[in-house]
């Protein structure tokens, strides 16, 4: 992609045209290579938006939270993308979820631009493929960018990982799987809401999600936000303003408080960095025609060799 | 670590040194890269073990599941080793999931092997960590290695990618959950259990599951094995015999098969394969003294230079 190309195509989303945003996150899904330049130059010109992270384990309701909190923001009149990424499917959600039935409601409003991914490329390529799609919204004339994903695994926290704020929705739960849940979530949310309120163990939920964080704030002192816990009823749109309200008072304390913020965005980039740069290295290998693994495997799967051998010579290669 | 030092560890793993191994796994837990060595050596002695890799989400009973399990296959005869990798833990299991207590049963005796291991290393490092561990204990004398996951995402995923045969466990769902959860998991699942099999859902839930695979073989039609979908109530042991039975047919399948088998192990291998190549590129960006991205920070956070640029020349220092 020519300089040419690319300040016209940088041009044309920093003017909102929503069709050139979707076919470029398409040429991302699909792995396309050439995009480098134009992508080098919308981070630079990004970085205006409220980035927000939605993740959660399945059934949780965020679909219908995130549809939700997208009404809020407009009767604010605000601008929104929303970016849905699955790593559990193997098909690009347009297709299978669904976005205007999924989103309904906004879809013939066009200050709301929805859009899935899924793991089409290839494995741990969701998570970059995702941060590069983030960077083209982010370029864009939103208020809001939202990145949804399902799940609580690794893929998953990866995905949000590219937001500034992450809200982390639960459901109520049994003692359990409370402590099934626990270990990792306080690591990745700023924002925790318990959907689906009205169910008896709501409230023992709360409590134990804020025990959580304190222990997590006491394990950290550093950490100069506390994540507030709220509790939501998603599909009766109860304590949707209080979900957005508090998503703006965190925005809020990241921005008078830079240390906070430089912290988590060093983290953020350090991540970012490592993703791109294995997605060279799996790139250079290709270009030099390299026939890569395939001639060792059948030593390997004799048991001949073995995988640390294997990846040695590799490296020889690469180097 | 020195070829004697190499010889001696293998010759106690093969004679079944249980304190052996659980040291080496901590060993591996904290990254020791002085055993490339040993696990070489180990990879190319190992393969006599059926490895079996169980997950499934949150609260679906996967460790009263396995527990009944390993109480089956000792009524056997079988001698088994049980690895519990918990990606959403920064703690080592042996603390957090209390090993001893969770599968009490099996404490005293001497044919059981239980390990848990959670993330204490970096991210994305747990997947290679638990394949380490695993070339440890397929090295022993065991009948049965057996990797239990928490979740359903794409690391737990990779987690279950070491073993040959993949048990994936849900429970009873709505329709809706059911949805969400499937389309990734019959590309994971050799066979499916659905658990609490008390649960009105439950016999929904299975013709889902039917649905699904049927659905998988359609599009792959080079699949020879037609993954079962069994109904266990683990709590009340309940399915448990007829599960082993059919992880056991799965392992036929798979002898009587070597097209299906090569296929997938070529699947793994190559996985595996990148999981340590990418673990030798941080050592070497790491050992050669490179200040890496922290000096590249700032300009990134102000948005002065971007994340593909500093990979670039992270890339070019490497090479």
């Amino acid at each position: 992609m020519d300089a040419v190309e690319v300040e016209a195509l940088a041009a044309a989303l920093t003017a909102g045209d929503q069709r050139v945003a979707a076919r470029l996150i398409t040429r991302i899904e699909c792995g396309d290579e050439s995009l480098v330049p134009l992508l080098q130059a919308l981070y630079r010109r990004g970085g205006r938006t409220q980035t927000i992270g939605v993740t959660g384990p399945p059934g949780a309701g965020k679909s219908t939270l995130v549809s939700r909190l997208v009404a809020t923001w407009r009767t604010q009149g605000r601008r929104v993308a929303v970016l849905a990424v699955d790593p559990s499917s193997p098909f690009s959600g347009g297709a299978v979820l669904g976005d205007r039935v999924r989103m309904a409601e906004h879809a013939c409003d066009d200050g709301v631009f929805i859009r899935s991914m899924a793991s089409r490329t290839h494995l741990g390529g969701l998570a970059r493929a995702a941060g590069d799609a983030l960077v083209v919204l982010e370029a864009m004339p939103w208020d809001v960018v939202l990145v949804e994903t399902v799940g609580v695994g690794q893929n998953e926290t990866d995905v949000v990982r590219h937001a500034p704020v992450v809200v982390l929705v639960q459901t109520p739960m049994g003692g359990d799987d409370v402590q099934a849940a626990k270990a990792g979530i306080t690591e990745i949310g700023d924002v925790f809401v318990v959907n689906k309120a009205d169910h008896p163990q709501a409230d023992a939920t709360v409590r134990q999600l804020l025990d959580m964080i304190a222990l997590a704030l006491r394990l950290h002192p550093e950490r100069q936000w506390q994540p507030p816990v709220l509790k939501t009823q998603a599909l009766l749109g109860e304590g949707i303003a209080e979900l957005a309200a508090a998503i703006d008072r965190c925005f809020a304390h990241f921005a008078s408080h830079p240390s906070d913020a430089e912290r988590r965005s060093g983290a953020r980039l350090r991540y970012r960095v490592g993703e791109v740069l294995r997605e060279l290295l799996e790139r250079r290998l290709r270009a030099s025609g390299d026939p890569g693994i395939e001639p060792m495997l059948p030593a390997l799967q004799r048991r001949e060799s073995d995988p640390y051998t294997v990846a040695s010579q590799l490296l020889e290669r690469i180097g």
